[in-house]
């Protein structure tokens, strides 16, 4: 089964290409950016801006193909293509939960963005704690390497 | 811009309608279901099983259109679509965070799951807390709600 999805906006980001880029948003969290989103779509923007956090879902436009194994940034040994955040997937969606700063029109100021500029916006959802925050026992490989992520940039092993 | 998504498994629930379903995996603590990768991703689930916590991302594959404004289930006055989590969408890309139990070849049994049986999955993801956790400060017109969501079932204005 195959669908199609639309590009519903755009996200700007001083993010010009991938060498240097903050790997997650943990890495980004003083980065601003703005979703713009087609005028269509502005009416579905309301009672937004009362959430602290939201959710994008975009897609990784300048990630061809992929391979089931990977060598993540954060990791020196590959590891299964489903318990890393790379970019080259079978469906190149990309997650990111942002802090809102405020919506003006069709314009969203965001914090702790980590994509490249111009980057297709699939999604917007609201981020909810009852819903997204879970008590995490275990981070697998991440465990040793997570702390790292707040510090590290990427270099291009992702293009 | 569009792009193609191509369905890589599928996910298994105890849900055949939407009537009675849990409205988010909050009120859907103690459900078990499977996700069923198709065999030729495999590889990709290795070092997986390392993780308590995951990210499916499927397609509502009975969602056809969208409205900009929608009465969510857990209100009683519209809201914009985009402050939802109504599967009638633009692109219609849900996203669940949901307990691994275990992984057995392309069969990964997981607890707290919100979907319907036979939900087409997009793609799976390590939750990683660095990442993903937020300290909320608001939460919108969810405030008084969100507690509703464990409690509450859907009825089938979302179909």
């Amino acid at each position: 089964m195959e669908f199609t999805i639309t590009q519903i906006g755009i996200i700007e980001t001083p993010f010009e290409n991938l060498e240097g880029m903050p790997i997650q948003p943990s890495g980004a969290k003083k980065v601003v950016g703005t979703v713009v989103i087609n005028e269509e779509y502005i009416q579905g923007l309301k009672d937004l801006e009362g959430f602290s956090h939201i959710i994008l879902l975009y897609y990784f436009h300048k990630s061809k193909g992929y391979n089931l194994m990977v060598t993540p940034f954060l990791d020196d040994q590959k590891r299964g293509l489903f318990s890393t955040r790379a970019p080259r997937r079978p469906n190149s969606i990309g997650l990111s939960i942002v802090e809102l700063i405020s919506i003006q029109g069709n314009k969203i100021r965001i914090n702790g963005i980590d994509v490249l500029n111009n980057t297709p916006l699939v999604d917007i959802k609201p981020y909810v704690p009852g819903f997204d925050t879970k008590e995490v026992t275990s981070v697998g490989w991440l465990k040793k390497m997570q702390d790292k992520a707040k510090f590290l940039k990427s270099d291009d092993r992702f293009v």
